[in-house]
């Protein structure tokens, strides 16, 4: 049974991550440069350094409601240890949850390889691609948010990558999908902060299957803190929630 | 049914976190400063963020054997979403495994709260906590290591909290245990990393309760890149293990 | 490296569980027996077979409100496998939330062989044992339900335990310790279905260290149902909750 | 908001599951049977009672190798409680670990539905399939298995499908893939127990997304006694595996 691994070199008193002794990495390779070696191979440049950086903190948390944060306080009501709790959180990023990002991406990725090959434009591509998926009902993942219209996270993460001059093929797609999802519907779907992430990430070179990855790495914090702030300002098994849940299943009945 | 929260604020197109607007976080600070500030509620000085960033590094990754990468590549195996896999790996993060940083702080906290009780100096509180430790045969959280006899995670560590001027009681008593442990055993029983990490952040004035945050928050880097890896270099219930594992249960019978 | 387990003998076409073939299990002998015989090494008498069954049966499902089962629904609505999603669940079961089968079942088996070192009578050892906890603020666990004053679980499990002469000293001393609490505070804290199962199998002659395990074994079916629910009436994130969050973190600023 | 469910209406000292009292349910219907009232509405006729039971049975454990044990066994080495590692067991049942069960039974109910459509007879749609597959390069789930060639959980649970007469088309069709893909690849991959169980769970009219489900609601019996064999017989942390791990990444290299 022989594994390989590019990960780690784990010897006696050595430890090599991806080349670099860990000793040289802590403290003078910032975490979230680490993190960008760790899924890419390579040290970032200094402008993809600061854009993970900012992709990490820009999914750090959004509040009691979304389904990670309350598996995660849920969890943490049942008397478990802070990082059962917090995985409990990290199970729910799933294709609906934080989803975006990776099939987005893939959108996006797959999106420009065909504009390439077919040669067509951006603007072009992007009018194929809205026009294809209406026909198909299918959503295009990434555009539209429950609570916000303009979101800010949003808004920051592409001026960023416009000043760290990241700003490539997919964030133009991006926002020309943005654009011909107005034309066509008449109704805006703004990109919402996972669409920015899939559209960034991508132009940074990065394999769609991360997109989910990229989410959870940046929430862990948010959810770390929710776990701490329920197991030390409440009680276990508080009265979470007042469901108003109606139950329609078969009447009561006599068992046979 | 009123919660409250002193996390983050949600409201649409306006998100405030501990305080400071997202899009204000984003780009501007650090993640680790970030992390911090959801941990302990104010973004840190430059030294404790620098600090907070070296502790996230040195917890990203021990290779594939550890509980937490073998249990996040085995459940990657079983053809499971990215975020489940990681999950896996986040769920062996326990007494045993990283859990002599909350223990370890733990120990230290109280260590110091008595010795100023008591009015010991910091050579006389260790030598007490190390015999009663002995008395009751209780191990010692936060030494020694199955691999390692001199980590180097632990040196740089505490080289980083000198020369960031962190270093106080708690990493004193640390070194004094370590002192200690050899004065009466005769063996040399090194800080570990958990050892150090948990020495460090009491100094920088974290709950204990947080302890295993540290090593989860730094460690999905690492099984993040285990289960990336799994999924896209092995195929899925592939033959992992030569586990020679002999059947000591009742011998054959029988159903009555 | 060598492993041994007492659980199944694996060979090819030939598997061998608790020395039993498995194709004789299979058909032959109920579920909830093949649950008795692996956790405690032989199958039950028809007595035990049935009282296991009926432990199972009472830990089903308790509705959408306890903390497995709004875990198991809101990790489903992220968008995930049905297997995370249940495993979501069971990572709430706790020291609060199904955790006082554990540490109820430890209270009534260490209180019955004390009673044995001290010769003492069950009423004399139920009084002691009231009079302690009191005294150091302690919660005695498997005592009064925040929905239930008679919980019609309990009610039936115990006249079943009765009728299969299962009853014994744990369940005699379980039942002292709820008369000498409505003697001792003048309240009526009515022994709950966790309470129940600690006693009814700690007089089984089951490790109270499985007691969690009883629990999870019959709630996954309910968790099963709830997510196979939500996957397939309900949409994807949908709005789940009203919370009524109040921030009460740091007023709004800006950063350094 | 407003929930709705089918499963369990809660009030106090009353409990109702799919009609009928919880009190009824427990010690006088099986539980393999109340499984079945929870997934499908209704209880069993005796026939499918009995089959349900044994598909449970078929399911509890394959010793430590499977990705599902190995999981809770690492999982629980980290020290932490039961559930955490049951759950992280649960986690690893996805596409490649019991994941045939899904999507065999989806093939199959599928490929009946067409074959009716078609006017078409077992035999010939048993052809088509495994035509078309073979040319996509596809796998039919459910055939083959890394260990057994003639499993007999497999062989028992089709007997007891033909005696409880609930063999019918899917398990017909199954059964004619078995030989058509032995005609047209000379090889036989025989049916393994996940299809058996996708095969007979369609006869019984079940739902193939809850193909997962049936896995995991008998495993967790065997996860159970694994993490209980871990937690009771070994040490955390024991050094589990001899992994020979060639660390194939980047050169050891200087940070830049």
């Amino acid at each position: 049974m022989k594994w390989s691994s590019k990960i780690t070199k784990v010897e006696p008193n050595h430890l090599v991550t991806k080349g670099y002794r860990q000793e040289d990495l802590i403290g003078n390779i910032p975490y979230p440069h680490v993190v960008y070696l760790l899924l890419k191979g390579e040290l970032p440049s200094k402008e993809h350094g600061k854009m993970m950086d900012a992709i990490l903190t820009a999914c750090i948390d959004h509040g009691v409601t979304p389904p990670s944060s309350m598996a995660s306080r849920v969890v943490a009501s049942g008397g478990v240890p802070l990082p059962t709790a917090v995985a409990a959180g990290v199970l729910s990023i799933g294709d609906a949850h934080g989803g975006a990002i990776e099939k987005g991406a893939k959108f996006l990725q797959e999106g420009i390889a065909r504009m390439k090959e077919e040669g067509k434009s951006i603007d072009e591509i992007a009018k194929i691609l809205v026009t294809e998926s209406r026909k198909q009902k299918k959503r295009i993942l990434g555009f539209g948010h429950r609570v916000h219209t303009a979101d800010p996270r949003t808004k920051k993460l592409f001026s960023l990558a416009d000043e760290l001059k990241i700003s490539g093929d997919c964030i133009a797609l991006s926002k020309a999908i943005e654009k011909e999802l107005v034309g066509q519907t008449g109704k805006t779907l703004p990109i919402n902060v996972d669409g920015a992430i899939a559209a960034i990430s991508s132009d940074m070179g990065f394999d769609w299957r991360l997109g989910k990855g990229f989410f959870l790495l940046g929430r862990v914090a948010g959810l770390t803190a929710q776990v701490y702030e329920e197991q030390t300002e409440q009680k276990p098994m508080r009265k979470m929630f007042d469901v108003d849940c109606d139950y329609d299943g078969p009447d009561e009945r006599d068992i046979p």
